[in-house]
């Protein structure tokens, strides 16, 4: 459709075509007719293009699809200092529809099941679009630091045999006549995969059939998983996702329009993110000896904790109670009531859960034994130990969680482009 | 477990090392013990490592995990030109099972059956692990290519409501109670996401509940797809693909050790990658004008000619009949019988299809009405195009099916960790 003699230029490159006539393409983002003179600013992928009109009669629907040719010219008025002038308007596609809320509006003026339920257009508002601008750079980042340290990118099953890891909060489906399950998680196989690589990561999409509808839940996340042997213990996973956090976090700071736009307040990460030991906290936080994990309320005090004693958006709690950890996770040695795991915290909200596995196969018998768990059911699973495998650890993100956190959205859904919950199946 | 005092080197670096006394970890690949010496030939993530033994006693089954201390020694007739002298060996992990046949023999001697059943060891294999790698590198190319002209990474729903794309082939699963389906492919939700960010990729799992068992089909696969708007037609979607292909052929001939192992042929791409329409190629094959598509033996034929006359290892295949095409695809619009579509052959073997779409919302109502389906079941995907949608276009790329087709492999399950068919749900 684009006339190829001449060429498209995107709104943010259009400074550098003054004096040229060009072509510009996108959508209608807002329509202003004054007396004598309209202005039609065009959205494409890269910003707003102010488009000046002489003809006052022209009626065009928003969102429409639009190519224009025109003259580039400097106008010191015009939002980037540069409006179309003589356009030629063609119409690409018109709207048939109007979008539930002006898209041009500095703020969303929607509710979340509006927004939710209209998201193929709702998205296009440039405030939500960026959320999701913030969360490509994120996993990009998150690939790139790994990348840099040796990791392998793997693709693991999502549809497994046995519930295994957790039996409560999994769909079931229909596997040729029998039952299969959705995966909760790709622990098991990257630990397998820890054998092969010794450093693998994924990131894809987790199922929990979550039945509570809270803010913080979806049904469907993407969980950034990374798994690496050779490890002293936790603290080495540790030392890892400070890395690899930091080098998402300067992945989402080159995205300087959308965190202007959003005005998000990007956190420094500390060169060593503070630590706090599960039984300290519990001692700071007044909480008995019995307790076995933390409430959203103790999250949200120990971040504030963290923020005011160090500075630090980020904290990680180490030494959760076995009692409340999964059967691969490496005890404390010296306390083995306590783990080699930790959570890391970023604004009063759990981000990453990591930890030290176990690594030895009479260690992993001896395991669930104790919990009184079969052995037949992880079998596949527990093969890989009984050929060799090292000390190792990892840990996952759930992206959604950290762009919220991230953007300061309340709900975990304005990180998630259509999301799954107990209520929610489409569009 | 690891001396934090003495540092770990990895195989690939110890020639930097030579007289240095370092820490070498990795599984014990083999062990060769001859009258008065013996060698380790201990494996890590980048290569293998030789030790000499001075004990003519030492046993250690193949595959435990060790830990070896020990001089960089200079020796011309160790494999990488240094060695591991003076060796103080620590048992991290001992093997309890032996693989089901020797991993360091330099081709893999297992049927198909025992490779996958067994993949937490088997995958072990240098060469088996290097397929992995060439995957993992190919990715990476595609996001590269991707990024750099402007798109934005997805992540979409992998459950959906309606099984809707093509009835057949779909897995069930129970939402809470009633019944829902797992996405075949991105395509809609990638559609959709053209009108917020214009150009758009994801990379993650599809499912097909494949009845069939062969060489070339999952139930699980990668899928790489992109989608991008403000094209002319289905030939600027080919120039990207074009591209696309070129950049992941790069990032995999970086891979030269895995290359090497393999004895991958890299296939060069053409600056134009040659096309046939599919009128065309019908009257080459001697088919008649009722043909609406490809069999295998066509692919093959198809590609053969390429490989001749054009010298190139990709080809075309343009204009496949609207017959064989979803409602979605634009018709050709000189002969509206065929479609502005393509599938781009490799090797014999469909690699990527993809296309021009329809992209204005009368347009998807007419193409639902003329094969009388019903309008209601895609009425949260067309809303987007009521809503202004540009002329766009997209493809999807099989990983497994690139990755075996680039290694020689004769069956797609030896480019994928653990496979999922009609059989097979473990490991």
């Amino acid at each position: 459709m684009i006339h190829r003699s001449t060429p498209r230029v995107l709104a943010t490159q259009l400074s550098e075509h003054v004096g040229e006539t060009v072509q510009v393409a996108g959508w209608l983002h807002r329509h202003r007719q004054l007396k004598s003179i309209g202005f039609l600013i065009i959205r494409d992928r890269s910003g707003l293009t102010q488009v000046v009109l002489t003809d006052p009669d022209l009626r065009i629907a928003e969102e429409s699809v639009l190519q224009i040719r025109g003259v580039v010219t400097a106008n010191s008025q015009a939002p980037v200092g540069v409006e179309i002038t003589k356009p030629e308007i063609m119409m690409l596609a018109a709207a048939e529809q109007a979008p539930p809320f002006d898209l041009y509006r500095p703020t969303v003026p929607a509710s979340l099941p509006v927004l939710l339920d209209q998201a193929p257009v709702t998205l296009r508002h440039p405030q939500l679009k960026a959320a999701h601008a913030l969360s490509a750079a994120a996993v990009a980042g998150f690939r790139t630091s790994l990348a840099e340290q040796g990791f392998t990118e793997i693709h693991t099953p999502k549809i497994v045999e046995s519930a295994t890891e957790s039996g409560a909060n999994v769909f079931t489906l229909d596997w040729f006549g029998r039952p299969a399950y959705l995966a909760q998680s790709p622990q098991f196989y990257k630990q397998l995969m820890v054998g092969v690589f010794e450093r693998v990561y994924e990131t894809g999409p987790v199922f929990r059939a979550e039945p509570h509808d809270t803010a913080r839940h979806l049904a469907q996340y993407t969980s950034l998983d990374a798994e690496f042997g050779f490890i002293s213990d936790h603290q080495d996973v540790m030392i890892m996702v400070r890395s690899v956090v930091a080098g998402m976090i300067a992945a989402v700071a080159e995205r300087t329009a959308e965190i202007e736009l959003l005005d998000v307040d990007v956190p420094g990460v500390p060169e060593v993110i503070p630590q706090l030991h599960f039984a300290d906290a519990m001692r700071m936080l007044g909480k008995g000896e019995d307790t076995i994990d933390l409430a959203p309320a103790d999250e949200r005090a120990i971040s504030a904790w963290a923020a005011e004693e160090h500075g630090s958006d980020f904290i990680f709690v180490t030494g959760y109670p076995m009692a409340k950890r999964p059967f691969y996770t490496h005890p404390e040695p010296e306390r083995p009531a306590y783990s080699n795991s930790f959570d890391l915290l970023f604004r009063g909200l759990e981000l990453i859960t990591g930890g030290q596995r176990l690594h030895r196969y009479p260690d992993y018998l001896q395991a669930l034994a104790e919990r009184g768990e079969p052995v037949e059911p992880y079998q596949g699973y527990l093969s890989a130990f009984a050929h060799g495998m090292p000390p190792h650890g990892g840990f996952a993100l759930g992206l959604e969680r950290f762009v919220a956190r991230l953007i300061g959205a309340d709900n975990v859904r304005l990180a998630t482009l259509f999301p799954r919950d107990l209520h929610r199946l489409a569009p």
